[in-house]
C-alpha cells in the first residue's frame, strides 16, 4: 500500500513571500508549482525547483489562469483554445526552469478557478488534459476524485491520477461539501490524518451526512500555507509511516 | 555555400496585431519568437508556431525582459540571475508549445534592449547563455557578430551562431552604426542584397567609412515589421538563390 | 432636439495600435478613453486626451476588468469590492491625465465584459456607479437603455445617461439582439442613420420582430474602429445635421 | 519648531501582503501609498487610504516604474515623457481612490529606482515635477535634500518639500552613503533618534566622515516595513515630542 501527498508550493511572487515551503518539504512526496499566471515570477521558480530537488520531491506544474491580483482565484470565461494555450505555456515554462536543474515534470494539476471550473465542465478539463499531453505524453494529470475533470482526461487519453483532499468534507455524491457550508473543513490534524489512512485503507470515507461513499486516490492534496497546516503534514506523514503506508510519489 | 536568413515574429499580442507574418515566411528559413515578455501570449505563439511549421521554419526563442509596455526595447538593471531565470522560464515556454506541434527549437536570440546589453556586457550574454545550455545544450545562441556576446557564448559553452544585419551599416571595428547616425541603415533593397551577396562570399563587408572589414555570419537578420521590409526580404532571396547560395536554417 | 454621439478611443497600447481614432474625432461628441486596463497605457492616455482637447470633444473614463490580453472582454468572477476599487482606479487616472491638459472628465462607461455583467446585473452595476459618484459626483454614468445598469445607477443616486446602438438590432423587451443571432448587426450606413433619425425623433425602434420599442437615449453609442465605422458615423452625423438635430455632448 | 514624519505604506499586492502599516501608522503623520505600478492594487490602495484616513494622516502618491515584479527597484531607461506621464496616471488613481473617501492628496514622492534616478538627474525629476504640477498645483512634491531632485522642482516651478534620511548616513557632500558602504545604515534606535533630533534642532548632521554637513529637511523618512523598524519610529516620536517638536504633516 502507498499513497502520495502532493502540495502547492512555489507562491511567493517577486519581494512577497508566501507560505510555509521548506517547512513542508521533509514531509511530502509531491510538489504543484506556480508558474506566474496566479503566483510567482522566474527567479522564485527557480529557488522553488532547487529546493524540491533539495528535498527530492516530484515536480509538477500548477498552471493558473492570467489573473495575478486575483491569485487565480476568480473565474474567466476562457475559451478552449486560451485554456490550451495558456496551460501548454505555463507548462513549458516549468518544464524549461526544471531542465535548468537536470529535472523533468512528473504531472500537472490546474490551480485555483481554472480547476474548480475542471471539476465541473469536461470541456475545460479536456482543453487542459489536450495541452498536457501534447507537450509531453509521459505527464500525468492530477484529477479531483470523480469529477468530470476525470471524464475530460479520459477522453482525451492523457494519463491521470485522482485525488482526495486530506482536510476537506466530501457530500454523499462524492463531491466536496462547498467551503462555506459548516463542517467542510476539518482542522484537527488527528482526525484528518485517520480520515487519510481510512480512504488509503478502504477506498471509502464518510460523507458529511454518514453515509460511506467510494474514494479511490492515488495521491491526496495537503495544505503548506499556514505553521498550523505544516503541522497537519507532519500528523498524516507520521499516522501514515507508523501504520506502514509507502509514501512515493505517484509517477514512479 | 549556405546561409540562414531569421525574422523576429510572433509579435502580435491579444487583440493587436503588428508584422506581416505570414508575408515575409515564405522568404526566410529561422523565425525568432516573442514568448510573452515584450510582446505575444499563449494564444499568438501557438499560432505562430503553425504558421512556422507550415512554412517548414526552424524556430528560436526570443526572450526579452518583462516589459510589455516597453516592448522590451528599454534596457532594466535586472541582475544576472534575473536574466538566466528569465530566458529559462522563455524558452521553456516556447518549447512548451512547440511541443504541442512536434517541433523542437533551433535557436534561441535575445530581444530588443536584452540583446544590445548582451552585444556589450558579457556578463549578460552569460547569463543569457548560460540558460540555454542549461534548458537544452542542443539549442544555438543567436550572437551579434564579433561582440561580447560571442565572448559570453564562449565562456559558457553553449552552440552559438554569428548574424549580420542585411540593412544596417557596420564601423571599421565591425561593431553597428549606432541608429541615430546618418547613413545606419540601408533602405534601397537591391543595395542590401548586394551587400549580403559580398559578405557570405568573402566573409568582409564595406564600413561605413570605406575601408574593408571582416564578417563571417552563419545567419543573417532580416525584418518583417513593414510592407517594403517584406519586399527587401524577397529581394534578398532571389539575389542569393540566383547566386547559388543555399538558403537553410543553421541547425540542420 | 438634440443628441450625444459617443465613441471608444485610445485603444492602442505600446508600440500596437488600434482604431482610427483621429479619423472619427471629427463626427463624435463624447469619447471613452481606455484606462490602461483592458487597452492603453499612461503614454497613449496622454496622447489621446490630446486629441479629444483638439477636436474639443468630451471625455469618459472606460474601465474594464483586468485582462489586457483578453481586452476586456472575458467575464471574470469580480467581487463587487473589486470592482468598485478598479473602477475608482481608473477614473481617478483618467482624471489625473486630463487634469494635465487643464480638462474634466464628464463620464464613465464601463467597456466590454463589465459592462455586459452591468447591464444584466444591478450589483455589478451598483459598484460602477458608487465608485463614479464617489470620486466625483459630477460624473456621468453611461447605462444601456432601460438595462439593469440603469436601476444599479438610480440605486446610487449617480447622474447617468441611456445610450442607445446606432448599429444594432433590439428584441421586443428592448434588449441588444445577441451578437450570434442573424440581424443582430446592421451594416448599411443609411439604415443605421435612418434608425438613430428615428430613435431621436419619436423614441421609438423597431425591433426585430417588426413591434415597436421604446428608446430615448441621451447619447448613441458609435464605433470607430474600421474605416467602414468611420464611414458610417460621417453618414449618421451627416444626416442628423440635416435634420437638424444638434450635436453636442450629454454633458454640457 | 515642527517637523513631518513620512512613511512608506500600502506595499501589499493581492494575497501578498507586505509591511506593518497598521502598527506604524500611529507614529507618523504623512504616508507615501503606493499606486499599483511596484506593489499594491485597487482593492489594496482602498484599504491602505482607509487606514490613513483613521489614524487622520495626510496622503501622498508613491508612483514607481512599471516592474511589479522587481518591486520597482530597477532602473529603467524610461524616456522624460513616458516618466511624466506614469506619474500623472499613478497621482490620478490615488487621487481617484482618495477622492472616495473625502481627502485629498498632499504630496507625491516617487519609489525606488525613479526615486534613485531622479536624486541623480534633474530632468527625470523634472518630468516627475511637471507631471505633479500639471495634475494639481497644491501637490508638494518630496524630493532628497540637496538633490537633482531640488534642481528639477524648481526648474518646474512645482511646491517641494525636501527629506532626510532617519538612519542613513551622510557624506561630507550631504548625499547618501551607498547601502553596501560600511556604517551607511544606522541601525540603534536612539542613535537615530538623537541624529533626527540634531538634524531638526540644528540642520546640520554629522557626516560619515565626522564633518558637519547642513541638512535643512521639512520631513524625515521612516520605514514600516519590520517589527523592528516600526520600534525605530516610536522611539524617533518619542524623543521628539519630549523635546517639544511639533508633528505635522507639511503641508498644513
Amino acid at each position: 500500500m502507498r499513497i502520495d501527498l502532493n502540495c502547492d508550493m512555489g507562491e511567493s511572487f517577486g519581494v512577497y513571500t508566501l507560505g510555509h515551503d521548506e517547512a513542508a518539504m521533509p514531509y511530502v512526496t509531491s510538489v504543484n508549482v506556480a508558474c506566474g499566471f496566479h503566483a510567482s515570477d522566474p527567479v522564485n521558480i527557480v529557488k522553488t525547483i532547487r529546493k524540491a530537488k533539495k528535498y527530492n520531491l516530484a515536480i509538477g506544474a500548477h498552471p493558473s489562469f492570467p489573473d495575478l491580483v486575483g491569485f487565480g482565484r476568480r473565474v474567466m470565461a476562457a475559451s478552449p483554445d486560451e485554456i490550451f494555450a495558456d496551460a501548454a505555456y505555463q507548462i513549458g515554462a516549468l518544464m524549461g526552469i526544471c531542465k535548468t536543474e537536470g529535472l523533468t515534470l512528473q504531472h500537472v494539476k490546474p490551480h485555483g478557478a481554472l480547476y474548480n471550473m475542471a471539476e465541473k465542465d469536461s470541456n475545460v478539463a479536456a482543453a487542459i488534459a489536450k495541452a498536457i499531453k501534447s507537450v509531453d505524453p509521459n505527464l500525468y494529470m492530477v484529477c479531483s476524485c470523480g469529477s468530470k475533470m476525470v471524464e475530460g482526461a479520459k477522453a482525451v487519453g492523457v494519463k491521470y491520477v485522482e485525488e482526495a483532499f486530506a482536510d476537506r468534507a466530501y457530500t454523499k455524491e462524492g463531491t466536496l461539501v462547498p467551503r462555506r457550508q459548516e463542517g467542510a473543513v476539518i482542522h484537527d490534524p488527528k482526525a484528518v490524518a485517520g480520515r487519510v489512512l481510512t480512504i488509503i485503507k478502504t477506498g471509502k470515507v464518510n460523507a458529511i451526512d454518514g453515509t460511506e461513499v467510494a474514494l479511490k486516490p492515488q495521491t491526496i492534496c495537503v495544505h503548506g500555507d499556514t505553521p498550523g497546516a505544516v503541522d497537519m503534514i507532519k500528523e498524516i506523514r507520521t499516522r501514515l509511516v507508523q501504520e506502514g503506508i509507502e509514501l512515493s510519489p505517484f509517477g514512479i
